[in-house]
């Protein structure tokens, strides 16, 4: 089965929305989906951002805002809420992520971007994110210990250098196993039509 | 007829792609369409932006580039070439474009734009205005001459400073009637179904 890879990270509000769309599109497309959480921040520094886009640019925030409180009515996901303060801290989720296996992330992933985006939560919050582990049936005080390991810590820095490395910019983005790249939650038909050979080359 | 303000700028790869799509789109949506062109440099200086994105960000703009391959491969439009250097010169084709009448204004500008990013020409060529005029039997020396006057230049000003009042931050942007502002080639769609009516609200 081919294969994708979803690059994404918990304060990337676009990312949620590919995050809740991904899995029912890459069935249908046969292909399988890698969930790669990594840290947009150290990505944005090699670009040459100081900081998240919506901060330096804020007429193009404040444009995102709007856009992202259309596509979420469009999708069906719950009104759009923007976490105050923008952007949330996604380093311990990220973390938290990369403890749980394969299968359990996607789920994980998903709640945790329904709380930020739909709830308006700092997902930060170690409790937050220790409420959502057990509400998924995980053992919360292991896997928040796992993410204080340094094994984990340098898990997170290598998927986040090889987003750098791969020439990445921004999230959500999608890689295909022969490196064609495709960024933004609207290019994910494209991704997965690529991804499973059935697009023009 | 409800109506749709789409604004572009001759040295915008992906107003290009709106260029070539929004006129079938438009009809079968029952839209009709007000081609705005108007100038990205200011603008980008009012978000805070010293040159075109593609510039400031050269790991984005190589990958702009790398997607404007495909999108121009999906749309079945001329093999894309990236101009050099770029950004093109936009200043005589949107004076150009606005001495045009409002129903002569699209055909002009779909063929300044495949000279541009089709055969990679540089737009600010008063040659090639002129042969692009002369083709879509207008009097080139007559138009040509009306873009030099002060009238013509204030009408240019005038459309890029309406640009910076309604929030613009690049193009292509798409404004319903009742002021929703849609950005992006990808949100074409999305903005036609909002101008006629038959969205989410």
């Amino acid at each position: 089965m081919p294969k994708i890879d979803f690059w994404y990270d918990y304060s990337s509000s676009y990312s949620y929305l590919a995050a809740s769309r991904i899995e029912p599109l890459a069935k249908a497309a046969g292909v399988a989906v890698q969930w790669r959480p990594f840290l947009l921040g150290p990505v944005f520094k090699v670009v040459g951002l100081n900081a998240s886009p919506a901060e330096v640019f804020p007429i193009k925030g404040r444009y995102a805002w709007r856009d992202m409180e259309r596509q979420t009515l469009r999708l069906g996901l719950p009104k759009f809420k923007l976490p105050e303060p923008f952007p949330t801290h996604s380093l311990l989720a990220a973390r938290t992520a990369l403890v749980l296996s394969d299968a359990d992330r996607p789920a994980f992933s998903r709640a945790v971007y329904q709380a930020e985006f739909g709830d308006g939560r700092e997902i930060g919050d170690r409790a937050l994110i220790a409420d959502i582990l057990k509400r998924l049936g995980h053992d919360a005080d292991a896997v928040l210990a796992a993410t204080g390991e340094q094994a984990t810590k340098d898990r997170l820095r290598a998927q986040t250098e090889e987003a750098v490395r791969l020439g990445m910019f921004g999230a959500p983005t999608f890689v295909a196993e022969d490196g064609e790249m495709f960024w933004g939650n609207d290019r994910l038909e494209q991704a997965l039509e690529w991804a499973s050979g059935s697009r023009p080359k």
